[in-house]
């Protein structure tokens, strides 16, 4: 046996349309597939309706968005939201701009992520709580749970946290997780196709905190894996091993990261 | 011996000049500079023209293409047809969208692409029969060879449709292509980086037929000699392998995939 | 001991704001993780000067650039200079359109770089000097020395020139660089991540020609280590291996390709 969630993804093939951002399409896009699902990444606004039509699920990922790509964005969870498809929000850097933070308010006002997803800083950004960034990513170790909750309880929205430790808040009710490895901080996109699978894991049946929990502590454990590798000797070699090892059953990369 | 076709443009490194998607720049670029071509990506409108000016073969994906990428497109494109020098035109999940397809009409109303190449979903639509699609992926597996020539019928131009079985139509002839493997399906720009190598096939001096079957068939077995290497363990340490196999010569990996 | 400027890196971590091009942006993010900086890759006009103002250093590459990401990388450059921050300034292509010459001509006017560093045929465009190139490539060998320094002479400004042999131009001094690795040409942005990792050498307090010297002296030693490395059969494999060598010792590349 495996895992009651990925095997659902893998069943299914649930087909994700991405609006992200241009740093990690294409990372984004083999993580998917080597997991088990299908993407789609188009971001015209005059077409994104249509393909949320199909999707199973909807990421947005703000990390390089101009003005026109809010647009995009917000028409089509309106979209997913009215067909009732998961929308999982990562709000990559909000903290970054006075351009994103009106730009992810008014986003907010219009759709219903089914998750966010962000790390300490964005989270910490979005909960009206202070905490240091260093450019996309967040530094400092303060009580991520707190902050999770609060973000939670301010969006009334099921957060997932993302650092050493991640935080996952849905209603009633907080875990968290530890797997995971530090190579994940020196590759770009680890935060953004960890957004993807999650996506994946919540577009099939079941329970959202079972799926949210599952499809962490699967990412973190691929990573694991890929890093204790005889021929992974850095961050570079770490990749396509770790994309390799999201292909791979659970149950397997449980035995051998033991 | 290796082939000539690959010879031709290995001694060549024709200029191929690419309007693409977002997802697979990075990947057609470094699969055509290993193969022996020279890639080239901008599709600001005042300079296509230019660029085609110098360029050996041009290629259309219409992937991401928002509106305004299609008006480079067509500037590029008719630019091309001016020159003579080939246009491999890839209508990437053209059924997904109205929008897609309202372009792609005017697109090829407006250039006459030197061959199209397509899944089977894509070259469906062209063609007015009806296929399964999933997002940019085909499904299902009809009669190919019918399709593929209905299309040629239809545009009056070479059809390369891709698939387990690759079907290559051109004037008076129809021939098929078996190598590749299925990890070609796992990895995101495959029929995309396909495209690329055609185009720079087709921009050396030969026969048409002979270029596109060469072509073809190089690529799907530079698939089947990666996949069996020994530190290929899934799709993620496919790419890189991949990658290396399109620097071969053709008598390797024939010897080597026997 | 390694190297006081890569160390000086890796202890402050820099953030390096990128303005770049669609096809190298996620090569560049993980070539600068696994060195030691932190990137950050964001073009919207609205938030540039913020972005910026949180930065170490700024890069300006105009590979694939449309108007409007001119008007980004103006606004975003007065800002770097206002702050004086350093500019690395990459001119990819700038002789292959009007629009390219054109657009650089001002930009070179409104701000004023730190660095410009580009192949043969780039720096000769901007010397005024002949020069072949293909696409974005410089072809041809000849007095690359003089060229720099012509450059050097025309916008008083250090240059670095990449090629087989690399010449690097500081006020009253001229020095060339042999380390390096024919794959280089055969990988797409290895000049683009050359740029970044420049960038980030320059963003932390030292002299300029000391550290513009060690920056392309370290990459190239890093290529020439990945490319003798059992496991890298071409270009594909070399990838992964070279970004893993970015994240290693200066001393231990020197040991390991003596």
């Amino acid at each position: 046996m495996n895992s009651n969630v990925i095997d659902a993804v893998r069943e299914k093939s649930p087909l994700i349309h991405h609006i992200t951002n241009h740093v990690v399409m294409n990372f984004s896009a083999n993580g998917l597939l080597s997991f088990g699902g299908s993407p789609i990444m188009a971001k015209e606004e005059q077409e994104v309706e249509e393909i949320v039509q199909v999707a199973d699920g909807l990421l947005l990922n703000i990390g390089t968005a101009v003005e026109q790509d809010y647009k995009s964005m917000i028409r089509a969870g309106i979209k997913a939201n009215d067909r009732g498809i998961p929308v999982l929000f990562d709000p990559v850097g909000v903290g970054a701009s006075q351009f994103r933070q009106a730009n992810v308010q008014k986003l907010l006002k219009e759709i219903t992520p089914t998750v966010i997803k962000g790390n300490a800083a964005e989270i910490a950004y979005l909960a009206d709580v202070k905490w240091k960034a260093k450019g996309v990513d967040a530094v400092g170790d303060g009580n991520v749970i707190e902050l999770a909750e609060k973000a939670f309880d301010r969006y009334q929205c099921p957060v997932v946290l993302t650092g050493k430790r991640d935080v996952i808040v849905t209603a009633g009710k907080t875990v968290t997780n530890k797997t995971g490895h530090r190579w994940l901080e020196r590759i770009t996109g680890a935060g953004c196709l960890l957004g993807t699978i999650i996506t994946s894991c919540i577009s099939v049946d079941g329970d959202l905190q079972e799926q949210l929990k599952e499809a962490v502590y699967f990412y973190g454990l691929a990573a694991e894996y890929a890093s204790q590798l005889q021929h992974v000797k850095g961050p570079g070699t770490f990749i396509p091993h770790f994309i390799d090892a999201l292909s791979y059953d659970l149950t397997f990369l449980k035995e051998a990261t033991k």
